[in-house]
């Protein structure tokens, strides 16, 4: 066994993340199983990897597959086995895993300490200790990492919707958090690297998970929603060396009294005083998301936009009113306008109409179609003063239709300076809205919602020493 | 003509709203003039009462309806004229619709303070003030009424969902915040009472419409998208009459001096200091709106939920770890969790899985369904304790189904208190969370938007005498 120190002793998730082989250990014919619906993930998901359904009472296949008594009966490379079971057999299953040389498990079973539980989580605790296994869970749901098609997720699969694959990486202690916030990131189609619920975190904790996700190639921003850090120290560490490579977006729940004290009942996390925390987020260069929804708008943002030079932002609008919100909104979170190049003033003069003022927020105004906005935005693309651009395009108008799209998806995928869209509205804008969200263009529906993710974004930038 | 006190001299707007005669000045057959779509909305919309297209140019008829080449030669009643001419003729035929006895205008032409040409515009107010008839405009979209089918919006109508008649009210200054807020509204299906953009406001302004809509039977809640005041003692005035009656949630565009520069090129309003515009809101009892998307979130719990007479909140989830982030979101907002009572307690002990924790947050688990759901609210509904009610439900999960949202619906929209749900998702939970909204439940698609909402309520309910 390679020496490795303390704090990254279980940072080597790779068996976990994306296995060769995996044993379902309480796998079951019975739909309403959790080993059943696991089962199912890997079966219909087309996981191209062996696959090893183990129950004590198997009787010779599981839905159609070779199955086993014992993980010890398998007799060869288990990669990941997946513990489903209850919750008073959990450490004998997990020692035979230990015992059969499995390279990682994931226990998804619940009923240990976030139920008053402690002795027996214990226990699990020291069974795993004894073996080199990183061990995820319990209490948790797992994994999905679409790229290798593992997915330990035992929710009804019809209820989430698919992963693109992609670059957010997006880990979190609570299941409840992790499914609904990653149902949200699937939705908007911004593309998933791996997906970690870790529920109690007896084994892996914090600490490992950002030590994998710091050099995993496919993760290029960071996900996190936590309740408590078991290892300040180590944690800290790993922050800081994290956050030089790529952007670290969190949330903590119980930073209030009360919100605390139902953190405790929850995963039986100690939570700590919230100021204590922040101070520590952003001395680490962590953005630190406010709501669930910060989570989502942040990391589309980080995942599909360069680092900003500066804050002086450029705002292009089809609006007039919106335009102006945006601008109360860019001032109230710190922000500033740009002011046009005299060069841009003189260029964007011939080309818009007289109704135009030449300044920003641009205004062009309710009938502008996707070539105004191209004219505009190569202006303000080529402004030295200039750093990041917010382009309002309201599709309730007469020139805004998929070419306005087609061209905004090109401008904001292909420029060296950050872009968001704002777009708000029904069912017409909501397609606009999920073509170029498709695209890898964030839009954001509202203007302070662009705002809170423009700033994560600067303020990560300044971090980096993007911005002096 | 009866005696009027100045401040209610335009206030009464029957005719623009619910006219049973439209003449449309600038009808054509061109389908890219402004006057072809509105004189589309009318004959496409339904609209039942009579049309009078009128044109300079008409040579008989226009979209197949008898024409007119001025307003005067139409002799018969008008209740409605909408004016869709070049700006440099509106005074010209604004005086004609005076001369001949028109109750109400709406000038939807642009072209005037807004691009510099003042003159023009002090022209038009000259011109308005000789007569009677209240003026909306110019430099505006004008009025959708779905009761009446009355619509005077020239934008393509595929680009805006239909609205569901219902009882918000939303007047903006700004066209472009009118029509995006617009079909936000009319997506979520929460219903439509008026919808009025005013633009320039040279003669009905704000405190008009605050007039008109206070007595408005069909108005229950009123929306507001202001950039500046121009009576401010009259606006005060009104403006603590109709908080008596009905709640106003407001948001005014220009609050930064950055912002107050781009809104003062907008729409030519004078924004005066932020700071006594807020303070004067607050005094009259106005919710204020930090964000265009609070207007729609706040119009969903006025329209549709009663005032609270306490700010203890239950909160009732079958996810833990949402339930810690909305408790920490309710403590951030100034509101707290209720204490279960005894009763309650005792009640829920005896229903709940063992595994359920008696305390608010009340965590029904993952595996909780419409059955545990309906439990736990009835119980939260009728514990003197509890004073409004946040419900997360959360339809990743195995028990969240159809019935969930029918039980929610139930007693989201019968219970004497208010509640809120927070559903975050993809495909299958918006879908939940469309149905629950046409119902008449307000869902909100993240904690911090729920506790803001519940804000907004709570705060009205004290100013309205609820909450001692």
């Amino acid at each position: 066994m390679i020496f490795m120190p303390e704090n990254k002793k279980y940072a080597n998730l790779e068996s976990i993340i994306h296995p060769r082989s995996v044993a379902v250990i309480g796998a079951s014919e019975n739909p309403d199983k959790v080993g059943h619906i696991i089962m199912g993930n890997y079966v219909d998901g087309g996981f191209p990897g062996k696959l090893y359904p183990v129950n004590i009472n198997s009787t010779g296949t599981i839905m159609g597959i070779k199955s086993y008594k014992s993980v010890l009966d398998v007799k060869a490379e288990v990669d990941l086995a997946v513990i489903a079971v209850p919750a008073a057999i959990v450490p004998a299953v997990l020692d035979e895993c230990g015992r059969a040389g499995v390279k990682g498990v994931v226990i998804v079973s619940g009923g240990f300490a976030e139920v008053g539980n402690v002795d027996l989580q214990n226990e699990v605790e020291k069974v795993a200790k004894r073996y080199p296994m990183p061990v995820i869970g319990p209490n948790c749901l797992g994994i999905m990492d679409p790229r290798s098609r593992n997915n330990t997720l035992f929710l009804p699969s019809f209820k989430i919707d698919k992963p693109k694959i992609g670059g957010i990486s997006f880990a979190s202690q609570s299941g409840a958090v992790g499914s609904s916030v990653l149902d949200m990131i699937n939705h908007e189609g911004f593309g998933l690297a791996r997906f970690i619920s870790y529920g109690n975190a007896v084994v892996v904790d914090e600490v490992d998970i950002l030590n994998y996700l710091m050099h995993d190639k496919e993760t290029k921003v960071i996900v996190f929603y936590i309740e408590g850090v078991k290892r300040g120290k180590e944690f800290m560490e790993v922050a800081r060396e994290v956050t030089k490579i790529k952007p670290v977006v969190i949330i903590k729940g119980g930073i209030t009294e009360a919100g605390a004290g139902a953190a405790h009942s929850h995963t039986a996390a100690l939570t700590g005083s919230y100021q204590a925390y922040e101070a520590v987020f952003r001395q680490c260069g962590f953005s630190i998301a406010s709501d669930l929804k910060d989570l989502l708008n942040f990391a589309k943002i980080f995942s599909t936009q360069p680092l900003a030079t500066g804050n002086r932002i450029a705002i292009v609008t089809n609006g007039g009113g919106t335009g102006v919100i945006t601008t109360d909104a860019l001032y109230k979170s710190g922000l500033k306008l740009a002011t046009l190049s005299k060069d841009s003033e003189t260029s964007l003069r011939k080309v818009m109409p007289s109704i135009v003022n030449i300044r920003l927020p641009l205004d062009l105004a309710g009938d502008a179609d996707d070539k105004r906005f191209g004219d505009a935005l190569n202006a303000v693309e080529n402004d030295d003063n200039v750093d990041a651009i917010v382009t309002i395009a309201l599709f309730q108008t007469p020139g805004a239709d998929s070419k306005l799209a087609e061209s905004l998806i090109h401008f904001g995928t292909q420029m060296k300076k950050p872009m968001v869209v704002i777009s708000m509205g029904g069912s017409f804008t909501q397609a606009h809205k999920a073509i170029m969200e498709s695209a890898g263009l964030p839009v954001y529906g509202s203007p302070s919602e662009a705002a809170s993710s423009l700033v994560a974004l600067i303020d990560y930038s300044k971090y980096r020493g993007k911005i002096l």
